[in-house]
């Protein structure tokens, strides 16, 4: 599979191309190998000669982006221009369309209406998210998937409409099936020293893949087979296997993220959460709503940026915060456990550190953050090193996942 | 210019590709145009082959990783192989690899030794942050660029090495610059619409790109020229007009993020932020807290998910909650003027609504969500409709944009 990114906005660096991550990640997971991505402007003959020289090397091209509404959009038409085809009015998608701006009480534009024209003979992929649907073009064995480059549109196409059509049209009569295992505080080569005999004794028709992200890796254990039952026993058996073997460092058995599995350990023991965020300021707090249903055990938190409010709001002792400054062991202590009594929670987490680029001293250099979870028995809290040559965004990331994880920890040993 | 970008962590998408943007970012201002990125894996068929075909569409080419000392590291072989030269030791850059393992009294190995040999005739590029230099290869008038792939290391060298020597060796004198106007609160085909006549009237070596992210539209006015300083002007004269046409619904003239406006006033006017979140769950306040230095103006945020939190925290009124509900203006009222007080601030924001996808009703559908801005002489609130189709995390980024964006008019306000 190759990956043709279209826009000027990836060539000049306006925008960070994250699109090429997600479709990489989700190829990875569904087996498909994408050899190589293109990025290109959005000119009609840079785009015509990708999708020409691409084809020549893959029989699956995904494309994003050129199919908004602007007249740099022009993907459609190179499209046509290749297949020999008219562009023709889509009703469905017309109607949707429609629909949509009814829905804001705003007036359909002719440039609205043009979005719903497609080249006749594509499948549309229906975009619930946008007005530009994604379109799918097979011809001689050869797929042309064009979609919105618009990120949680183009995420919602892949995973709901391309993806399946996908797996329903490989034509190898296999059965491929598989599940994901989450781990993490655990290097990859580690975890690949401490797979080596599993790996040894997997069946012929079972593979295992590590696919890291920052601070996790996920193996992904793949089965192939003629018979659907029979390869489903084989997988649940050796996937049983696996978690045995990976043991503490596996924390989901699906492929989900940690505020996910937090969400469903305090669900099962009815219990609720808060947090106090300091250099996180807040990011927890919203990887934890960002869940459904998370209402039901999040309270709420304390976003204490600056030194009053951690006195004034969470009751940080005024001595902790002079003698230990507001990134140590103390201060987070005291916001944990003082927001536990403050919202009336069972579990709570709090961060205090140095997200930079200033701020840092010799003592504590930026990417120093301290973390302390509070439960119904006992106060956890460590220290973070994150690297120095990090970003700001990148730390009160790599935080606040730490911090959820030892929150995820603690949880599970109460359950036991 | 085509950028390759090597490494199988890119392909499964461990990685997302800051690389391309980087370097994207640094032609645009140098004025040289970057047509093409390519990604591909750590593969010396698919290296030689992006090399050879690139070479047919450029002169120039960057390529980033594949320089470093692991196994999968072989650009230097296949580089080695296409020229037909031998890799030989280059003794300054042995020396200070060497030197670099002493400091940290490590032992140098096999391997970080061959990090030294380089193709024969080629430009060492010296890397002050690491054991990979860069390397310059020139033939025929084609020129290969060989950076490491550490966003880092390749940051410096690319600024400190790569583009002055291309400076050093320009021919032509082609500039290219480009403003950012970026607007809110309107659809894309309707400031499509909007613009029309404004594009029509552009001069030929002006471009208009329309690059939309949830709830903002971007607008990049892109000039080519010859002559800076008259592109400069036609560039100013262009801008103004594009802020006329665009009008009320422009709100920033750079490439910042609402968060950042916001911020700037506030130091401005040396004021003092807080927000009370209820459905954006603290993602208004860790959009405020990714700006750096935002510790300077922004004190803190209370998320009251549940409504004890509400009741007890911020002081809402028993009474509205219960005749009104959570998601009111009362409610959102009292979230605004009581966290004022109660973080001692003299603005503030807050948030309540439904984020989905459960919890709507006929009256307060999904999507419903209730914003009040509170400052030192007002009291501004107003409800927002987002989509019933737009998923929970669009709900979540469009209220704390919109909240953001009411917070900066309201701002602007005072100090006019």
């Amino acid at each position: 599979m190759i990956l043709i990114n279209i826009g000027d906005e990836l060539l000049i660096g306006q925008v960070v191309n994250t699109n090429a991550a997600f479709v990489g990640q989700q190829m990875a997971m569904a087996g498909i190998e994408m050899t190589e991505v293109l990025t290109i402007g959005d000119a009609g003959d840079a785009i015509r000669d990708a999708i020409v020289s691409s084809f020549e090397k893959t029989d699956l091209i995904i494309m994003t982006g050129g199919l908004g509404p602007t007249k740099d959009d022009i993907t459609k038409k190179v499209v046509c221009d290749l297949y020999h085809k008219e562009l023709v009015m889509d009703e469905a998608t017309l109607q949707a369309v429609t629909q949509r701006f009814a829905d804001r009480c705003m007036a359909l534009t002719e440039t609205n209406r043009q979005q719903a024209a497609m080249p006749e003979g594509s499948v549309v992929l229906p975009n619930a998210l946008g007005t530009a649907p994604g379109l799918w073009i097979e011809e001689d064995g050869k797929v042309l998937i064009m979609l919105p480059g618009v990120p949680f549109e183009m995420e919602r196409l892949v995973k709901e409409e391309v993806l399946p059509r996908l797996q329903a049209r490989r034509t190898d009569h296999h059965v491929i099936q598989y599940r994901v295992l989450q781990c993490t505080n655990i290097t990859e080569s580690g975890l690949s020293d401490l797979l080596e005999e599993y790996e040894r004794q997997l069946p012929e028709n079972l593979s295992l893949a590590y696919l890291p992200k920052p601070g996790i890796i996920r193996l992904r254990l793949t089965g192939r087979g003629e018979d659907s039952a029979a390869l489903q026993e084989t997988l649940d058996i050796q996937f049983q296997l696996l978690k045995q073997f990976a043991g503490e460092y596996a924390f989901a058995d699906e492929d989900i993220e940690v505020e996910e599995v937090v969400g469903k350990l305090l669900l099962k023991r009815n219990c609720r959460l808060a947090t106090a965020e300091s250099c996180t300021g807040g990011y927890i707090a919203h990887l934890i709503t960002s869940v459904p249903g998370s209402s039901q055990y999040f309270q709420g938190s304390v976003v204490s940026y600056s030194n009053e409010v951690k006195r004034d709001i969470l009751n940080v002792r005024e001595d902790n915060l002079r003698r230990r400054g507001a990134v140590s062991e103390e201060v987070v202590s005291d916001m944990a456990l003082n927001v536990m009594g403050l919202l009336d929670v069972d579990y709570s987490v709090a961060t205090s550190g140095i997200a930079g680029p200033d701020g840092g001293t010799e003592e504590k250099p930026v990417g120093t953050v301290w973390i302390a979870v509070a439960t119904p028995v006992r106060l956890v809290t460590q220290k973070f090193q994150f690297g120095k040559r990090m970003g700001r965004q990148q730390i009160i990331e790599r935080a606040a996942r730490a911090a959820l994880n030892m929150l995820r920890i603690e949880i599970e040993k109460d359950i036991r």
